[in-house]
């Protein structure tokens, strides 16, 4: 071992002993003949000094250690003359007597420090020295942390840990696989699990009982931000459960890493809203319920004043704004214009003011009495000082608007404070959704999603408007305004599931073909089941107050889905192409 | 919930208790107007039972029962008059009240029973009716409870684990990659990780101290028996090491898991061998020493008698198989078939019996005095009533010949219980083999494996006699003749990596292409680190006392790499094709 303490421990109660320490040099000063050195390592820093009068081969040595040096130092723990209450290290510091250089550094391209000067592109080719830094330490620190809880809660609970194989086929989850052509199989791929759905099933009928996995998924998409080819799913599975069974089960493991990784105690229980209320009352599937500002109806005190606008569409919608009444015309125009850009599609904003004074002032006057508007205003759940925000048209694009809307003006109000968790389950989702582009029935979640039992008369209905009544046993695992976790009751019963397939437009060969063995394994005694799955990533981001999911992995890729550290992906052999059986195409 | 309790927790103090079970039916049975249900599930069976003269529809219900129809089952606990004491629950079972059948079951292709009639392909296909098995749901716990019991000591050690990305560059491990070719950079391809070797490493020149990660990797190799093309490794690397430091921590996680998982004391310290004695004593880099039969060389002994066969080859061994001098001529002919096997490959079996009257008697009597015999007998650590075998060639080719024929005695013999545990550290390998074939040198490791400092003077030598006495900071852990485990010092100098590369043949540009990233990192403050791997599934088989790892894993590949359930790997839409830009070559 080349120390005997680490860089985080030494306090004022171990002045006196003999140390030795290794780490990398943080910074190295000369003050009035002495040298100040801060080393440092995964548990802290610790100040090293070498006095003026120390041996000349030592100072020297002390002396030419640059940045990022790699050493091993020798000394005894003494108490600081000027102590570091901002250190836990603060109070000691040690008087070396030899140190030991393990290894240079070159000059690092960028600063070592919890806020650096370097680009993204640049810190993700020097990922090794990027992860240096304090933040990236305690991000991966705390994804360590909340893994480690999440098992031992779920082992506590009697479910196993089960792999599942990453070389498996296509599966059905909408978006592209990433395949893998198989040199033993000429002419055939295997694909990457997108999310190991079928496989836990296949788990439940095998009488697991109770599984989990905290496991990598893929999916070949168009990468947007924040969104990597490679992601983690604590995913979960358990049999002879209800919907409230694996509501409880996972509120208790959110509860306890809450608490035992941040120490903050989340509401109990976890408030819950149908995806209907989401939708109604904050235009949103994963609404942020740590500010009010909610969404109201008001089409019928909107309509009929001769105001075409209002009286052309379905639907009517307002937020209010508390105390800003008295925002000028600039910043309202300025938000006309936010609501009007492509990504949110807006065709306009109206307002209406109360103001402080008791007067009230809109950019529709001409067509409503003053009464009208605080009529709107107060079914908005304004009062005296607020400013209401009105968007009208389709109701859930004119609800998700407003949601887009309201979030924004969270952000800007300073709303959404990340240091506070708002947790929520979402519940009771349509079962379908109608895909316009393709003229048919999509499952809002995935094809093995229960309906509620008391759905299925509309289930086994032909009419499109039956379908559409149909709810899940689905519920999400939102926390402020992400979805942090999804899942399901699953389809146990195989007559279920073929209505299921037939609704959804997958033939009998098709689903034969892909998920054959699933509904094969269903005329086998498959036993009632649901689960879950919470996406690691983002629990970190959240966990750590980030915006991002970058820093709580250790090699993110960038945008274009490469790995700029390791120049993946890259040119194969020819070789390689010839024992796969495969030819490039040339590209354009 | 569909139970409040498990079928495998009720006891006689439960006596009394309404219940409601859910489960498997494994059996049901008439008996003299009662039927008796044994329902199971992963906990266990409880015995159910239905009186003769309960209700004629429960009646009927319990008697519609086919094997593995999944039921809820409610009723009362009541003691039995005939109690099953090979049973956790066998001194109870539940009069009946009500029976809800949650799903029916067609009848299982094989038997769901610990042992099964169903072939190897069948049961691959319906894999999850086979993980249904005791010895199955039991190999998947153990497995479970392994990992969980690994990460609980490392993450008490400091460990951390972290996630090392599956979608990287081709690395250079000696086996074939397995590729994923880039849609959004097309002709370029992702390659699965061998194992996360060079990414460990950087996590180490990052500053993480001490990382492990229980990871599939993958090799597109050939299938031998009992090989996997994705397969799991404990993967763990410490900073500011030396080997000595290595050895102390995952003996005490070996240690920690027999006792934990197994409840047995193994020895402390393991034992240790070097790579040579492996060789000389056991013919063998993984010496199973649960018992001994160790090899000798008598080359001087049976040399310069006349025999050519001996007189001709540079090295003669022998060992001494205990109390076999009475094996009949056919016995022994029967062995010098064997080793004259290709996959032996020994040219002939030279024997000396040590008969209980005191004579002795030789397949090569002619040429030796009994005298010269006995010497050599004994030299093999023969003793009155052994048999001692012996064959002759190259040095350590007939070692490893002798090794192998050892380890065949042994089985035979019944000297390899699957219930006794021998661990044992093989330390101080080679750092190099000589390749024949390519005519150049080998890391017999991986290139990342540090020389031992005091063979540095050999390791900058030019000359071949040199290279070869080059020793390695390198150690496996090894168990009743498996390696579970392995690894090294690595090399943290940029110098000593560039020699390495040099030495074994990659070139500047070959070596920057595929490790250029890791070398360029060595140059940013490397600290001394070193690891180690195990893998997993064979530490799972081994502490289950299987041969083979095929039943610790949840869904398996057969010998040809496919997933039978699955029907992977499988064929792909042209679409997929066109968005990879690669064409399908004819398959002659």
């Amino acid at each position: 071992m080349y120390r005997d303490h680490t860089c985080g421990e030494l306090r004022i109660s171990d002045v006196g002993k003999k140390v030795t320490l290794a780490g990398w040099v943080q910074k190295a000063r000369k003050l009035g003949g002495m040298t100040f050195i801060d080393l440092r390592d995964r548990y802290g820093i610790t100040q090293l000094v070498v006095e003026a009068d120390a041996p000349e081969e030592l100072v020297t040595k002390a002396n030419s250690l640059g940045r990022e040096f790699v050493i091993q130092a020798v000394g005894t723990v003494v108490e600081r003359s000027s102590k570091n209450p901002k250190m836990p290290t603060g109070d000691i510091e040690i008087k070396l007597e030899a140190i030991n250089i393990l290894n240079e550094s070159l000059t690092p391209p960028f600063t070592i420090e919890d806020v650096s000067d370097g680009g993204d592109d640049l810190r993700l080719k020097y990922r090794y020295l990027d992860l240096r830094r304090g933040p990236l330490q305690k991000a991966l620190q705390l994804r360590h942390r909340i893994c480690h809880e999440v098992r031992n809660y779920l082992d506590s609970n009697n479910f196993l840990e089960i792999e599942t194989p990453f070389l498996i086929n296509s599966t059905p989850e909408g978006a592209r696989d990433f395949v893998v052509p198989s040199r033993m199989n000429p002419g055939t791929f295997y694909a990457l699990p997108q999310s190991p759905q079928t496989l836990k099933q296949s788990l439940m009928v095998a009488g697991m009982d109770r599984y989990f996995q905290i496991v990598k998924c893929f999916r070949d998409e168009d990468l947007r931000a924040d969104r990597q080819p490679e992601f983690t799913q604590i995913d979960c599975e358990m049999s002879f459960v209800e919907q409230e069974d694996v509501l409880n089960m996972f509120e208790g493991m959110m509860r306890t890493l809450f608490k035992n990784v941040l120490d903050v105690t989340i509401p109990n229980p976890i408030p819950r809203m149908s995806w209907f209320d989401g939708m109604d009352k904050y235009g949103s599937d994963k609404p942020d319920i740590r500010f009010g500002m909610t969404i109201h109806e008001v089409t019928s005190l909107a309509q009929g004043h001769g105001f075409g606008v209002f009286d052309s569409v379905p639907y009517v919608g307002a937020i209010a704004v508390e105390g800003a009444a008295g925002w000028s015309r600039k910043q309202v125009d300025e938000l006309t214009e936010w609501v009007k850009r492509p990504q949110v599609g807006a065709k306009g904003l109206v307002n209406i003011k109360l103001n402080e004074d008791g007067t009230v002032k809109s950019s529709v006057d001409k067509f409503f009495t003053p009464e009208d508007l605080k009529a709107i205003a107060e079914a908005a759940g304004a009062k005296t000082g607020d400013l209401v925000l009105i968007l009208c048209g389709e109701k859930r694009k004119t609800q998700v608007q407003l949601g887009t809307l309201r979030i924004e003006l969270g952000n800007r109000l300073g709303l959404r404070d990340p240091k506070v968790f708002a947790p929520l389950w979402l519940t009771d989702f349509p079962l379908f959704e109608w895909n316009e582009e393709e003229n048919k029935w999509d499952a809002l979640h995935h094809p093995f999603t229960a309906p509620k039992p008391e759905h299925l008369e509309y289930f086994y209905s032909d009419r499109p408007e039956d379908i559409l009544k149909v709810c899940a046993n689905a519920y999400d695992f939102v926390l402020n305004g992400c979805e942090l976790g999804g899942g399901s009751i699953r389809i146990h019963n195989p007559k279920v599931q073929e209505r299921m397939f037939q609704i959804i437009g997958i033939g009998p060969e098709e689903m034969q073909r892909k998920f054959g063995f699933l509904i094969n394994a269903f005329k086998y005694g498959a036993p009632p089941h649901g689960g879950l799955a919470f996406g690691l990533d983002r629990v970190c981001a959240l966990f750590g107050g980030a915006d991002t999911i970058r820093d709580y992995i250790a090699f993110p890729k960038n945008n274009q889905g490469r790995d700029i550290m390791l120049g993946a992906p890259s040119i194969i052999d020819a070789k390689q192409l010839d024992e796969l059986h495969l030819d490039l195409r040339p590209v354009e």
